[in-house]
């Protein structure tokens, strides 16, 4: 059997311990290329630097693992995922992972997460991916049951297939293994960030202003992912990135003229 | 009847000529507050600044216009919006338009565009939102049609109705309004781009990157947008920020065993 090509990449860094979690957690299932970015990139959503070059630099960081090349990008989680599939493979992946992220990608989150935009960009190639995410934003998190839970999905994908959309999100608990009820197939629980920016002033007296706020969940149904996190599930979200709006579609149809 | 608020942002920043036409085709529908970037922050999606704090800075742009206020603000175009509905704005506005943005946000451009995100971020918290743009990537197009297609779009969510969406992604094509034949109500064309990376030397022997790309569309059934623009229509695509694919749920949850 041919050896599996896994891309790993995330939004954390190439030096965050959630991505090293990560790499060790799928180096048994294959030749590993690791491309993340050289500074953290969290909240970047599917961004692209297209007004400056982009520059990559193989870096040491795993090279106590075998079979696993890594390099830094010095660009968004997105640019990772291109340049990958561009200049750094020689063909395409089998698979790609995104993460561990250190925080949720539950709900809205996913809209702004980085590590689900690098999975997201590998998917639009018609590559299986998945996006890992741990609740915990502490990176001396112990990610252990993360680790479990990236391989339970992987030998699941193998022996039970991956679902059309090419694309899951999973989230994982805090906690032990053993604390862990199972996977739930979870839908994007609806919330919003109401803002609350926090007002500074300058020495030299000119405001600026800190992005702060609270997430609001208008959504307790049992199917949502923040349910499952919240009891202790782990939450799996298979995700699309075709944004029509299909039945408002429908009802523009029925219900606009379309004379200009 | 009281005054309409109405939002303006975009990504190509707020001294370009897209957002001006843009305020101007709005201005006789109410009380106008543009925030938009100081700088131009195309592709940045729904990107977040969460490292450095943000500014405002009131702008001068818009003085010949009545009942126009404009601050830029250095950041993305969602910190725009969220900085605009926390700290500018004393009440929810009635509407968000975002643009018009040069250059075409149809198909999968929608999920790298900030002119998209910055609607999409004010679809979130419940306000109707348009993102405009126009076909031409060039600042010095004629407008005119674009104008008037603002002027046709905000007419018909007044008389006819927005849908529960409240998000539209609407594609102008690029000549006089003549050569428009009406609107489309579009689905996103299933497209990608296939990256070709081009590779530049240094003047100190170092490699770096720039992204280049290919557009393909797989996808030219006649309810697409891509379809719709290349028949001289103005596409208006309602978009969703449910990322769910719901049949894979229902495949997820019919296919894998759940346990750990």
């Amino acid at each position: 059997m041919k050896e599996k090509i896994i891309l790993v990449s995330n939004d954390d860094s190439v030096y965050a311990p959630g991505i090293r979690a990560l790499v060790e957690a799928v180096q048994p299932f294959g030749k590993v290329v690791v491309v993340a970015p050289a500074e953290p990139q969290s909240a970047m959503s599917s961004a692209l630097t297209i007004r400056t070059p982009l520059r990559l630099k193989e870096v040491s960081v795993f090279n106590d693992l075998e079979n696993v090349t890594a390099y830094a990008c010095y660009g968004t989680p997105v640019d990772c995922v291109k340049l990958a599939l561009d200049k750094v493979l020689d063909e395409k992946p089998d698979l790609c992972v995104s993460g561990i992220n250190h925080g949720s990608n539950s709900s809205v989150n996913v809209i702004y997460s980085g590590t689900i935009a690098a999975a997201m960009e590998a998917a639009m190639s018609g590559i299986p991916s998945i996006g890992f995410s741990h609740l915990s934003f502490d990176h001396k998190a112990d990610l252990t049951a993360a680790k479990a839970i990236v391989q339970t999905i992987i030998k699941k994908i193998d022996t039970q297939g991956m679902p059309p959309c090419h694309l899951l999100n999973v989230n994982v608990p805090d906690g032990p293994l053993t604390k862990i009820k199972g996977l739930k197939i979870c839908r994007q629980a609806q919330a919003n960030w109401v803002e609350a920016f926090e007002e500074r002033t300058d020495p030299i007296g000119r405001k600026y202003y800190w992005l702060m706020g609270e997430f609001v969940n208008h959504d307790n149904a049992a199917d949502t992912d923040e349910y499952a996190l919240e009891n202790n599930y782990v939450s799996v979200c298979p995700i699309q990135f075709d944004l029509t709006a299909h039945k408002d579609k429908k009802w523009l149809e029925d219900t606009w003229d379309l004379t200009v």
